[in-house]
């Protein structure tokens, strides 16, 4: 649950700033002494020809290359691998609960408790393991990573520690098919790569010995960073341009078009490995998108249809406002609640596994699953709602009939298709808005993603039963198609709770069509209109929730920030005054391991420390203007 | 031609500046003044409470929208309107020639001379008005665009008079059916557009009278550029998003994500706008990309094709570096030529229009044109290129057959599919890059474009000719499609010229096809690759051949640069010393009407001018150090 690193956080990120500091003084020493002997050893080695050799050949490559692209390379394979096997745990995780649920189908009893028992076991362990290896993987990873490329020192973040945690937590969590995501998580796991891979480069010398990793160069540290965070959206959804791009709104506020390039070319080429796994793997025929859809092209949608699309927009919108408030109302509630809150502190274990129960009870399919489609996991559902046929014309099929037997689960043969599709959307907004409030590595963009086109879905059957011969005005036919209103639903939903207009990106290169472009935009513009006048997002909410040390964006003056001064400042600053005796420098001196000591004139203006001329006096309580606050920042922490 | 600024520009540059500065504290002063009598006419006008209400009016909807997003929402209508209404005259010009050309078809003479004579006299029309009301329309705009993002203030480039120039002249040289673009000018016209619009936007009051263009809010003018060079290219092609990345990759270093936002907004109401008028004026059905094509979507390509597309990409680059290398070469040699040189600047129509005699007379269609399609306009050669069908079995056609006309042109009863389609390869290429030198409103982008796709087109034909059957292992036949080579070439080529790789995202949005994401990522991420190491962009190439004021990007170090500070620098810097008489005082006073006269502490040190610290002494003629450079610049220009 959020909020644990309310008071740890803040002094966390001084205190490892600080010591990295000394870090990096002793290694500057160091080094310079640390190369000699190895010189001498290439002299006095046998097989030192070998070693001059592999030498050489390492400088040909660098120089041929670049050291940086091989860095680049070599982050995308890797993702690309960890995310493919990733994605094939996952898939048989579920697959042993369907399998182990068909087996049971005798006993409804006996059926309910491995439906429930399963996703409960999984979801425990994920928070267990990560909370024992390390509590850093919990959650989504974007506000983090958003805090770090803000050049805040979260150096626990970025440990193989946290990777080992974050990976299999992740598994575990999304094998449940409880309703979380792979998205934010992959940025950070993509990001941790990107740490370790440094680290490791590091041991053959080259740039990363001299710039070290969050030692040295912050500028390299960031574009290696951002690349990262490309990478991980890309070969999450095989995504490469949507990656960059909505990894760029996510976490930057300013950024050079170089890391873009460099983001592009590592996203490629891991979305590149990613589906060329699929392929060898036999899943694929060749490399296609991941929910191929088959809209027809020759008259995509009809220009009327465009105020549909625009009202599902501006709907999407308050849903995203309304989901990151929901989300937040959640962890808030559960917060205020003293009595829980001091129970769920000491049996961590027991909200995840509460949460799981009532959420898999719920889908369970003989019970309330049936009417909202409980059997299908995201994945199914997904390909289902981005489907060609019409559902509410129960039997009538259209000219593509590819994936017949999915919508099955959404046809309920008492209920119409359109109460189940409301009662998934309601059920799956509130489920989804707890679920990832678990303290399990998950991310909220593909629950989002989902319940957006469920509702785009139902837009569009409502649009499908009202004109059933479509509404072109001339005598050819083309009905409507439900499955665009899906997507189209889907991209703006995820738009308005991320804040993000890259989300379109990210949908044409998973469905595999474009066609749709112009309904797509107008509609995440609009939900993004809507919800960046309403709410946060989702990402900014968490970091206001978990209080990291983050300052959020200088704006036109309009907006008030709720970071007070007291928030980030250092407080009990020793220092001397002009008028202080041999006894008060020497308690100073004594009591604190001191860095620096501020020398100010009398005793009243103690709080004037005058580093950067940043007068505390006056506003240490009252809201700060931001750029005040900006200034500070760059006090504190640098 | 270029290089006529190479001296006018540099000196105007530092005049506009240093007038708008006394411009603009002219106006602060009066500004104060110029509020109260307006005041005062309110109380006695008799319509009174229709201002009133007007002004209520309109800040109620500021208020509500942001004046910010009606300035978008207006240049986004504007440049659709533009965009649209100049294809529209375009097309018709084109449409003329054709119908003059085919209705002389007894005549051999007349009819060569009617096909010359209607490029010889727009072209030279459209020379001759720029030249007359405005040579700052010359050219593609993007190089100039980029300066004055930088910083650099060109303002004579943003006035009305450009505007209509460069529209007039624009439509005139496309009109001609020469092998040029409208890409690149249409930045700039946006640009124009943004600038006029702000103006008049100020005559209503509002953060643009206070923010005035150009004179107060540097932050705010950038903005407002960014977005119109996204419309620019968003409203040139329908291809919002592409339109966004790749005016950010060509113009900026660093750009704000809050800009990234405002420019997909600006660009996707454009684009919008832009198709729904081709619906209302009934040229198609509904909203479809420009250049739609039809591949096959359930096997888009086989892996083992990869290879062919790397070759393809790299190929492009060095293609696209042979492109820029030519453009500057024909520059460089007209430049040296002195008695040509000379010859040309006094009769200045003279060289567009034996351009284009020469263009004309080698794509006359019964003369030498048969053998390269040369009676197809751009447009008809793109869709034809980017066709479904594989040409070289002559007859054979595949499932679609929607546009069986047009492919004829490029298949000669004589000559082979293979050799016309080389044939105009090789012409196109450097006609194109001939073509562009011309002293009219004009871009490369289209052509290369174009060239990239005939030559993907000749890949595709080769490997479809060497695997007739495909290469899928299977039993199963997928047939190679030589039209998704085309469009991945022309994205590769485009790319390597303009050292992009949002081109990519272009070829998805003019095709409305999306399918071929991998191999158009790979093919255009090694064509930059190549390209990039190769030589610069053809932007960066037009930006040192016109000497404009702009300083290269910091690099790491490794690359060398040809500007010179004597190339920036200001000369004869009046100056006093410590030891001046009253004389000498009085002669600099007089002479010059200076606004500061530096003190020196000797003569020696006169070139040791200390207004920043910035020593001129030993470094004026010396290629100097791109940081010096950059703080010069700083220095000469604010």
């Amino acid at each position: 649950m959020y909020g644990r690193y309310t008071q740890e956080l803040g002094a966390y990120a001084k205190e490892e700033a600080a010591r990295l500091r000394e870090d990096g003084a002793l290694r500057r020493t160091t080094s310079v002494r640390g190369q000699a002997p190895e010189l001498m050893e290439y002299e006095k080695d046998p097989c030192a020809k070998c070693q001059v050799c592999t030498s050489w050949c390492r400088k040909f490559l660098i120089s041929r290359v670049g050291e940086d692209w091989i860095f680049l390379i070599l982050l995308g394979l890797l993702m690309a691998l960890v995310s493919w096997a990733m994605d094939y745990t996952i898939a048989f995780c579920q697959q042993a609960q369907k399998w182990m649920y068909g087996g049971l189908h005798n006993n409804i009893l006996l059926q309910y408790l491995a439906w429930v028992t399963y996703p409960v076991v999984l979801i425990t362990f994920s928070a267990g393991f990560t909370q024992i290896l390390a509590p850093q993987a919990v959650g989504s990873g974007i506000p983090e990573m958003k805090t770090i490329l803000r050049g805040v020192v979260l150096k626990e973040y970025l440990t193989f520690k946290t990777f080992v945690a974050k990976v299999i937590g992740l598994t575990c969590a999304l094998g449940s098919g409880m309703p979380l995501g792979k998205e934010g998580p992959f940025v950070h796991v993509a990001s941790l790569c990107a740490a370790l891979l440094s680290k490791f480069m590091a041991l053959f010398g080259g740039i990363y010995l001299v710039r070290n990793f969050l030692l040295m160069n912050e500028l390299r540290n960031t574009e290696m960073l951002s690349a990262a965070c490309a990478v991980g959206v890309g070969c999450c959804f095989a995504a490469p341009i949507g990656g960059v791009l909505f990894s760029i709104e996510v976490t930057s506020t300013f950024f050079a078009v170089r890391n873009y390039w460099r983001g592009f070319f590592a996203a490629t080429f891991s979305a590149f490995i990613f589906r060329v796994l699929a392929v060898w793997n036999k899943d694929e025929e060749t490399i296609t998108a991941l929910f191929k859809t088959r809209f027809r092209l020759d008259f995509p949608f009809d220009l009327q249809e465009l105020p549909a699309f625009a009202v599902l927009g501006i709907a999407s919108g308050f849903g995203g406002a309304l989901f990151v408030y929901l989300n937040r109302i959640i962890v808030e509630s559960m917060r205020k609640q003293k009595t829980i809150n001091k129970f769920l502190l000491k049996k961590r274990l027991v909200y995840p596994a509460v949460v799981t129960l009532l959420v898999s009870t719920l889908t369970f399919p003989p019970g309330f699953g049936q009417f909202m489609a409980g059997q299908l996991t995201q994945h199914e559902s997904l390909v289902a709602l981005f489907d060609n046929q019409t559902w509410y014309k129960q039997g009538v099929a259209e000219e593509f009939v590819y994936s017949s037997e999915v919508p099955q689960a959404w046809k309920h043969p008492q209920v119409g298709v359109f109460i189940t599709l409301l009662l998934f959307i309601v059920m799956k907004f509130w489920m989804s808005a707890l679920a990832t409030t678990m303290p399990v590595p998950c991310g909220a963009f593909m629950p989002v993603f989902l319940i957006g086109a469920a509702f785009g879905r139902l837009v569009g059957e409502s649009m499908a039963a009202v004109f059933p011969d479509g509404i072109h005005a001339d005598s050819t036919v083309y009905p409507i198609v439900p499955g665009a209103y899906a997507v189209v639903g889907a991209a703006a939903l995820s738009g308005a709770v991320t804040h993000t207009v890259s989300t379109a990106v990210i949908v044409f290169e998973l469905t595999g069509q474009i066609s749709h472009i112009l309904p797509v935009m107008i509609a995440v513009i609009l939900a993004n209109a809507v919800a960046q006048s309403l709410q946060p997002s989702l990402y900014d909410s968490i970091i206001r929730i978990q209080k990291l040390p983050y300052l959020p964006e200088l704006g036109w003056g309009q907006e008030k920030y709720n970071i007070r001064v007291e928030d980030i400042m250092v407080r009990d600053v020793r220092y001397i005054t002009l008028s202080s005796s041999y006894r008060d420098l020497q308690e100073a001196l004594i009591t604190g391991q001191l860095k620096t000591l501020a020398l100010v004139e009398s005793k009243g203006e103690s709080y004037k420390i005058s580093v950067t001329k940043v007068y505390f006096a006056k506003t240490t309580t009252t809201t700060t203007t931001n750029c005040f606050a900006h200034v500070l920042h760059t006090t504190i922490l640098h």
